[in-house]
């Protein structure tokens, strides 16, 4: 059996990942789809709007064989690292190629980014770090040094600006780097821009749209057109537990405690947290009614909103940057779901397996894993303290079969 | 002007409180009584009931004439270290004596019993590490070690069982330790002893006696017969607008947040936590629906219940060991409320403190003070979220002046 790997967040599952899930599979005739998706907490450093049990199921029911958790460690992490960790696990699960959506729609112009990169690597880290000592914020100076690299060969190149193409780019670095066999493949994305609204006239719409559609509209209905039958009845039943969708609104009340129980040298213990910002979180935390009136507070053009919301991540579950940056490379293949196909590749493909497979983490004791567990307990006690409603912890949890 | 020096929690004032101020005013016939009142959390490892505010009105309108807060290093912490802080702020208020109340109602026994340890100083310190290391607990260590030391010389000494004996004993030994000029002087306590009921026949209480009443009736009604009626006013005020009163109960949803968000190796960075509690902190929090559940999961014969209660303090409050370590005495004189008399001591008496004298705590920088601070925003956060309402942060309120 051949497997396409893909890596996703779904937050909520949407029409254009089921594209991209049944593109995947008919591009490079595989035979089943294996997600790596992130847990409880996103690489724009925000919490999912349901649980990564509800997101495995919506998965599940459209198209994916076989959903993996990509540890916390990873998710939460910038880019270089996400997707490290993402295609590691990919390969590590025995997937022929990795299938990613993209502006671009070839893969041509991505393997010539990451060459001419390569080939100048000093010379472009030098500029970013020119321009970063000027105050630029950190993508920003990346994308001048890289269109100060574009003049050097005449070829086409990815768009760096698009977030999807710097996904995409870093794939392609990660299976470089560590030497994987995994090949790189490209989906079209349609219509929908990562950041754009809902569009009326059509059945897809970013996963940003939507969430920003659910919050205010405050119904699911608002956003039926957009996703498949089995995502809406996923988020009925998630309303009608636990009340509403998570974001940081909801956790702000713990996560305004938990800045506050700091001093702020103690703050920098958390990744990123440095250079004064750690004043600006205690005294904006002190200050604010709500999470918008805080982020408005810290934002300023040093930081990027994701780069703050990634912090605040990291103080809302307690996870240290010691913690953190101790790994390279995941250490197992946790297990979220699987149909009867994706069953029946791990039968035949499991003993190839480098990695341990985990379906029940009540056994297990590897550091990387008791991270992705206090994670998930601390997202199941924000959900529970907001809703006054229980949500099952990790350990009672086993893996969804569809 | 002639000041007596007492220290204080007050939770709540009640009329054995009024009994021992006005004793020890007329006893020493001093002019005015000075508190050292700890502020909103206790020497048990307690939050306070209401706020340090409420508690100062009540202190103030019962024949207290200045209430000064004892720092959060000295009030949270064991008995000696507890009397150090109370006694020199005593001291540094320029106090000729600080009266007590105790079992013994004398004050020979105390400096017989302080002798008599000084004395034999490492022969009861050897006696109680042996003690200790057979597995006997702390305190009751130290009390076979004393009753050993008891057969030395025929005498009158304390029954250190007593826990107001066991405080009078560490005041005793703060001032000689300091060398301070201030003197000693005991009162004999009535009717009720520290850890009695409500006794129905008396109008004297325990303060614990009447909080166990407060919180199993949940009405002031029943405890308005052991109050003055000023305590009776603050309470119903506080009840008023903060529906009910502060206890670990109330508390419980964020301590446990607390103390999820640690791995076990990094809660030892708080005082006490040692020697494999932390595991146990952790599974437990995770277990337990509310504060009572929780503390019979991890309630061993090795920790006194008032040692847990301290380590949940400071997890609770984020204030770690290296941070309380740091301090020998206090470094300022913060004033909670002062009558006019008391203003008139002030007036009289200031220019001759060795210690800065603080009202209102924007201008303050001092580390220990900042303390101070953290500790009541937490208490108010604590407050606001499970009353939904608002608290005035230690910045907003000015002492209270009666």
């Amino acid at each position: 059996m051949k497997a396409v790997g893909i890596v996703v967040e779904y937050n909520p599952f949407h029409n254009g990942h089921y594209y991209h899930v049944t593109q995947s599979k008919s591009i490079t005739n595989a035979d089943v789809v294996i997600a790596v998706m992130s847990g409880p907490f996103l690489q724009r450093g925000e919490p999912a709007l349901v649980s990564k049990w509800h997101r495995t199921k919506m998965a599940l029911a459209n198209g994916v064989d076989l959903v993996v958790e990509l540890p916390y460690v990873f998710s939460t992490a910038n880019a270089p690292m996400f997707a490290e960790g993402a295609i590691f696990l990919l390969d590590s699960l025995k997937c022929d190629v990795f299938a990613f959506g993209s502006e671009e729609g070839k893969i041509e112009p991505f393997l010539n980014t990451f060459n001419l990169i390569e080939e100048h690597f000093e010379e472009y880290n030098g500029l970013i770090k020119k321009f970063v000592s000027t105050g630029i914020s950190y993508p920003q100076s990346l994308y001048y040094a890289y269109e100060h690299l574009k003049q050097k060969k005449h070829q086409t190149y990815i768009d760096l600006s698009k977030p999807n193409n710097i996904l995409g780019y870093h794939y392609i670095a990660a299976a470089k780097k560590y030497n994987l066999s995994i090949q790189p493949v490209t989906i079209q994305r349609v219509q929908a821009n990562y950041h754009d609204s809902v569009n009326k006239a059509s059945s897809i719409a970013s996963a940003t749209g939507i969430r920003r559609e659910l919050f205010q509209k405050g119904t699911i209905h608002a956003i039926s057109a957009y996703v498949p039958q089995s995502t809406f009845n996923e988020l009925a039943e998630w309303q009608q537990q636990y009340k509403h969708f998570v974001d940081w609104e909801a956790f702000w009340p713990l996560l305004r405690y938990a800045i506050m129980r700091y001093r702020p040298e103690s703050l920098t213990a958390f990744a990123d947290v440095s250079e004064g910002i750690e004043y600006a979180l205690i005294k904006h935390a002190k200050q604010s009614e709500n999470f918008s009136q805080f982020m408005s507070g810290i934002k300023s053009k040093r930081y990027t909103w994701t780069r703050l919301q990634r912090m605040l991540t990291h103080i809302f579950t307690g996870i240290t940057k010691e913690e953190l940056h101790q790994f390279k490379t995941p250490s197992y293949i946790r297990l979220l779901g699987m149909t009867k196909k994706g069953q029946a590749y791990l039968s035949e493909h499991k003993k190839q397996f480098e990695l341990p497979l985990i379906s029940r983490v009540a056994q297990a004791k590897d550091s990387m894993l008791q991270i992705d567990i206090r994670a998930s307990e601390i997202y199941a006690l924000g959900v529970e303290y907001y809703s006054n409603k229980k949500i099952d912890g990790d350990y009672q949890t086993p893996p969804i079969r569809l």
